[in-house]
């Protein structure tokens, strides 16, 4: 497999990945979806490794999907979940990250609620010297990069199966749809898509897309276009990204109703016409039915990619375990 | 291994079940009990698949059961829990399931607290043209079919150990006493027991006991009594199955008390003297001492089927897996 | 390895270990150390056992540890957690403990908040005639001995890396400061390290260290010596075990307040230099940061051997579930 480009220990933020970077992930993540299409689904390249995934905020789905990457790798896996832990006797988490590292780790892959958790233990792991990777699988309202390169690789694979690459998004508008401002997806996929040319168009109501995130766009390959009504960020758009809706920021006064925001940003059969005619619709999931998207283009394989970006995530973590595994000497 | 009568994807009911699809699964059983009696209790028969485990509604037993069954055939396990999943971001259960048939699932055992939920899940899968095996752990007040295939796995290897199978049950009388309205258990067993061939006697109280219950013998090779006392049922039976008492019932003014409860329906020695004289008895467990049974009698080897039923389980479990997951191409 | 001294069934408790069976977990640990530091740190020794890990009371960290152990040893393993389980359900503990016996279960580790429980369910075992193998991972007040065998093992390695033996002991001088009261680890570890022939200094306040304690010295090969002040303690010695605080102890009026413990008993830089100069300092973990011990002291590889302990960890309960799982026919 193509490694050559992988120097990384950690992957934290997409915000200095390079181009190289990218298309190591993306090939490999695709000769791994050739392993996941066999009827023995497993390799033995992380065998008598150990990946521990500490999530300090539960998640079924997103622990699910690391576990089974990790499995099949032939690594052994550990779940530590916050609710019977030593944090609750007063532990520090990086505590808790060193006493697993002890135990010999080799990987770890962090998901907490703060912003900066996982680069916190990172460093903590660097300054002892360890050779530790750590993987952020999520962190407050700050990344989430193993969702972006899945969606990337979604993406690629569908303009081209057999050689996803980066430049493949170098002439795509991609529009990326609803609460920009609390969504560490978003800010993921803002620095995977602006470094592959492509157009990004974020949508979203003015409380939730503040004028900052124009920011992003600086210096970066693609263009960044922000847009607080749905029309102009649609039209002609190649994909549209929608994100999760947070019920609570309701009661924020953020947003007057999910009713509301569905008739405003909600993404349904008839709004895709603006769009370009092969139109595809991805969501990181789970998704409010009816709010971000209408409940039958959600299940319209003809318009959602859904699924397939359940399938990727499990190839693309597989190539992040590897790549960040077998960086060791 | 006999597998000749088997082309069911899922295991949903026993309503349906033929005589020779019991005596597969007994058979295939029979050859696990074989591997489990050996120092290294494993093979490689699921090697590289995915049996997620999605239990809705908690259980400890029934899903270590599930979990050691399929590791000992050497797949891969994932362990969905209810607490800290989508569920509680609004996901629906069809889009949770599609979620792990997403990310390779190839065998799903579904326990939920509503009759009905594996059905749909199965329904799902097939609609998706997806291989994915259901299996239900119990559904509700429904069924709960591999509680009831190890049940008939205890009784016919102890009548014969080398061949078990249905028609060694022909000529049989089986007890089943307790709260037959609400349990799925019973419904499973009445199932399989009628198929057998046997004498199939129901008894509990009037209110856990409803009338028509009498239907279900209709058209069945064995027969179906309902008593609301014990004496009857018990009367020559060669096994007496009782059922877990749910505490709420009393609640519910379904029940006087559970002392009354005992004095009325509880299995003890003394009782069992109305039974043939090699009468043995089950609980599916968790069993209430003194409720259902008496506490002497339930660790008297000589009368108690409950810790092999328990091991039986793991065997079935291995059978039910094995069988839908090498009915894949 | 060496096996010679090995014929226990279960490990419960420390106080009736003998020389030899110290030396032979000594031994077995420190050849599983050196699996550890390859590459593959996997053995296939356990493969196709199952080793069933009933915390009641939860601990991810001890459990974790104990996983990873059952893992490189290629065991399956079960994880039980009383939230969701039938305990709830009114089941005894016997009768869960039970299930897992008859699911086929050849190990148990028995986490349990009320002392005598592990004892309760090898006895258990014994009078079933079952060969499961129980280790105590921690139960009350009474014993956590895999913890004193790991602080044993890490001072041992650390006097002589080659052989650890527990007459490296014999000369030394070791502190234990604390809730010894309260402290299972203290009781543990009191039994192996007068075992050891090493004079052992408890010191704590009174409310925290009974006069009583003076006879768990009686008959041993070292001595115990009782302190309520710490220096005494610490005067030239080469070793001090430093015991968690629970921060009910207040609240119990058993300590005016954890920063004046901290004044009386906490471990700093500056005391340590009563000791020998080469002293080191344990914690069994999860450490209170300024409370039992300086937070600067905690993190100096120079003086603390945290981290070694938790490493220790695994190999010693690697050591222990191999000489209890080989001890079968």
């Amino acid at each position: 497999m193509a490694t050559t480009a992988w120097t990384r220990r950690h992957v934290i933020s997409l915000i200095d990945f390079f181009p190289a970077e990218y298309d190591t992930v993306l090939q490999t993540a695709a000769s791994f979806r050739e392993v996941l299409s066999r009827r023995t689904k497993k390799v033995p390249t992380l065998q008598g490794q150990v990946v521990a995934n500490l999530f300090f905020e539960p998640s079924t789905r997103t622990r699910s999907s690391f576990e089974l990457a990790a499995k099949r790798l032939s690594a052994d896996t550990l779940n530590f979940t916050p609710g019977n832990s030593s944090l609750t006797k007063g532990e520090t988490i990086l505590d808790t990250a060193k006493t697993y590292l002890a135990m010999g780790t080799d990987l770890m892959v962090i998901r907490h609620q703060q912003a900066g958790v996982p680069q916190a233990i990172a460093d903590e792991m660097d300054r002892l010297a360890s050779l530790v990777g750590v993987l952020n699988a999520g962190d407050g309202q700050h990344e989430h990069p193993s969702q972006a390169l899945l969606d990337l690789f979604t993406i690629c694979t569908l303009l081209d199966p057999e050689r996803p690459r980066l430049d493949l998004l170098a002439d795509k508008k991609i529009a990326i749809v609803g609460d920009i401002l609390h969504s560490r997806v978003a800010r993921s996929n803002i620095w995977s898509l602006t470094a592959s040319g492509a157009e990004v168009h974020l949508a979203g109501p003015p409380t939730l897309l503040p004028q900052l995130f124009a920011d992003c766009g600086k210096d970066r390959a693609g263009k960044l276009f922000l847009h607080w009504n749905l029309e102009p960020a649609l039209q002609d758009a190649d994909f549209v990204m929608t994100l999760r809706l947070q019920k609570e920021r309701m009661t924020q006064h953020l947003l007057p109703s999910l009713r509301e925001y569905h008739q405003q940003f909600g993404i349904t059969r008839d709004r895709l016409k603006l769009c370009k005619p092969n139109v595809k619709v991805l969501h990181p999931g789970p998704v409010n039915r009816g709010v971000e998207i209408s409940s039958d283009l959600m299940d319209d394989p003809e318009f959602s990619l859904i699924s397939q970006q359940v399938t990727s995530g499990v190839a693309v973590r597989m190539a992040l375990l590897y790549l960040m595994g077998s960086g060791k000497a």
